[in-house]
């Protein structure tokens, strides 16, 4: 494709999504449902997409890395989830009965992760975490949680506190503010939460300690994506577990994002389980899903055979039979192999990508694991959500880089510069990735140097 | 069918969904991911389901009068649906982008509703209520709620306080007490909510006064189901409305269930408009949907154009082309004609009820509204939700007429003794039910007479 063509193709997808956009403007705040999809001037509008390639409404094909946040493991459209739901839709969505499907999903997940003892599922993350968080109050009767500033875990609020804490609001590490991300949030619920600091584990017991008879659960991210994208420790884990086992707590951790890591989730990687677990994005096949799965003592609190359920529960879709068939031919599709498969792949490209980065002279450093990755505009990798650079200017530059890789390069990334991969993905996508991110690096090196 | 084919038959099914949900025992709580669908000894598995039909796995064919808890309004599988989701399944099912469903189906709500100015969508009901309260706290900066005593309003903890209030805990009228429905509920969750008694102008306002200050919005069902299913009196609207724009309040309505009783909502029913109003069920088409919509100033605390966004808000699954799609198809074929019809049925069917229970000669009475009904054990309607006979005996007389009424009329009700109509009823389904409930009134009269 030469230059004039790409001129003016860029002209007509301006035009097009620009139209659709000024009517979504009219009647949707923002003109957006998510603000992940949200670019100035506007966002752009897809018309249909195949394994990892997605055809916006212009034509203009792009390959993603960025999977629908992380959710999609086969990419766009694979066959046999195509097939499986198509034949679901002819025999209904959703009923006021049971289905099989969604104990054979359910015994599927199990043998998966042996600690998944019981599972329930819901509609979404965010349900995931609120339900898990409200089943660790209902099992030790206690009120507050404490989770990672800077982490990420849908939008039930006691759960989205100090999520986007910047320096001018975090405080002092030794006692980090509780920064609420929506404004209005009740006194009450910045009460009940405790922030720690991710891996700090002295900081952290002591900062439990002060509330010691208090704490329901202790939340933690084993992938942390917005902390800056690194694992816990084995030591962190090990900790939070002693420390949860003396103080009548839970040890719950949210692997929305990380249960691709391994074929067992990132849990197994630690020695140390969580007592509960909340699931999402890619168990769904494609489709909104949640489960919190984990100890059955524990998630008998929402058994309604049990006199006086401690957490009654229900909710519309959940467990409807579509979530429950895509999820588990998704979850089928994904075994052994394709997890080595896949972890190998982003291997190799983070390190083409590292190549890109010493050939482009950059000061970028990249966190990842399995098959997740994330480039820092800054020479040394954070190792606390702290030390990530905050500044307008690098995520001016960051937006530069997005833009650059979307328009330029027609590659889809996450926009805090991360890629999750998915099955569909090739070496030669890879090459394509590491090879727009070295033109990308070069292009955006004097302001990088000066950040 | 002759008595001896169906007691063989019933066998055959106890076996087969007791086989099931002996696995379903063994992996998920109490083998339910929705209490909703629990029943003793066991759930009953579906096979399939189209129109107003559903199947389960021993080949036994039930009309369903429950429609996934009032979700379908056009039963289950309609052609037009399968074919619209059928085609986007192709195209895939969820993108870091946008999509041209989602603006589509916000330009047509709009018009439908034309308060609602703008609309956000969600995952579920419950993701609607909870992101509608966050945004009206948003908006005012204020951190209390009030919500009716006995209203359901899905599982976000301060919209479930006194979701099941009993009169061992419910306290003096004049002051509610705020009945957590989850063990372990924060203290400081219960002390931001406010219980009122539905339709009781004085008592609510007298309640507000004492936190005028503070509240944030008060929330309404326009017809409220678990209440009793009666409508809201305009004078109590009017009160609410009115008590809110002197108190920088919002006025709030969780139409989930009852968007479906008028072309524009129940709303429509009112001269005085909700702030905001949170929506699902029939929106989505069959598939998993929530939405916020309302007065765009109030909106916009969820605008990411905006600078210091109040209410920054993403959600992996939200605004998906599948429920965009499938909500879309719904939506167009329940037009004003639809609406008409749905609801000229749903009122012969109360009509030719009533004329079983005097028949029958049981002390039985009915609520509903629209497409909507819910039979009550006692002789006089409830007109508030301490009316409604809350009695171990009575909620044992109630499963057994659920029981007869699936397992030997093969008619489908919602737990509640309730039906939430679909478009794919007909008159002779109609008389099947009113002929299988007088037949059911007969045989449960003499536990009935001694309530």
């Amino acid at each position: 494709m030469n230059s004039h063509t790409k001129t003016n193709q860029a002209v007509a997808e301006i035009d097009r999504h620009q139209i659709i956009y000024d009517r979504a403007l009219k009647v949707i705040p923002g003109g957006v449902s998510r603000n992940t999809i949200f670019r100035k001037p506007h966002p752009y509008y897809v018309a249909q997409a195949k394994g990892s390639y997605i055809t916006d409404i212009d034509g203009t094909v792009r390959v993603d890395f960025a999977n629908n946040m992380a959710s999609l493991i086969h990419g766009h459209a694979h066959p046999a989830i195509v097939k499986a739901v198509t034949e679901q839709v002819q025999k209904g969505t959703a009923y006021t009965m049971g289905t099989e499907a969604e104990v054979a999903f359910a015994e599927l997940l199990n043998e998966r992760t042996p600690e998944f003892e019981n599972i329930r599922f819901m509609n979404s993350g965010t349900e995931a975490v609120m339900t898990m968080i409200k089943a660790a109050r209902a099992f030790t009767g206690k009120p507050k949680i404490a989770k990672a500033e800077g982490a990420y875990h849908g939008t039930y609020d006691f759960a989205e506190i100090s999520q986007t804490a910047k320096p001018s609001n975090w405080g002092d590490i030794e006692h980090p503010n509780k920064v609420p991300l929506v404004h209005g949030t009740p006194q009450g619920v910045l009460d009940d939460v405790i922030i720690f600091p991710y891996n700090d584990i002295d900081r952290t017991l002591r900062l439990l300690d002060e509330h010691a008879e208090d704490i329901a659960c202790v939340l933690i991210d084993p992938i942390s994506h917005r902390v800056g994208m690194f694992e816990v420790t084995n030591e962190f884990v090990e900790a939070i577990y002693n420390w949860t086992r003396k103080h009548h707590a839970l040890m719950v951790f949210d692997e929305v994002i990380t249960y691709r890591v391994n074929y067992s989730g990132a849990q197994a990687d630690f020695a140390f389980k969580p007592d509960l677990t909340a699931l999402g994005k890619i168990i769904g096949g494609g489709f909104p899903i949640g489960a919190v799965a984990g100890n059955a003592d524990i998630m008998d609190v929402l058994n309604p055979r049990i006199p006086d359920q401690k957490h009654p529960h229900s909710g519309t879709f959940s467990a409807n039979p579509i979530s429950m068939t895509a999820g588990r031919v998704a979850m089928e599709l994904f075994d052994q192999q394709a997890v080595l498969d896949i972890n190998k792949l982003t291997h190799i490209a983070r390190k083409q990508i590292r190549e890109a980065i010493k050939m482009a002279d950059v000061p970028i450093s990249m966190t990842g694991y399995g098959s997740m990755m994330r480039l820092h505009l800054q020479e040394y990798p954070p190792t606390t959500y702290r030390e990530i650079n905050q500044s307008a200017e690098a995520k001016a530059v960051i937006n530069e880089i997005l833009d650059y890789m979307f328009l330029e390069e027609n590659i889809i990334l996450i926009n805090t510069l991360s890629c999750m991969f998915a099955t569909t993905l090739t070496q030669s996508d890879v090459d394509r990735l590491s090879a727009g991110l070295l033109r990308a690096f070069k292009l955006a090196k004097p302001k990088i140097d000066q950040l």
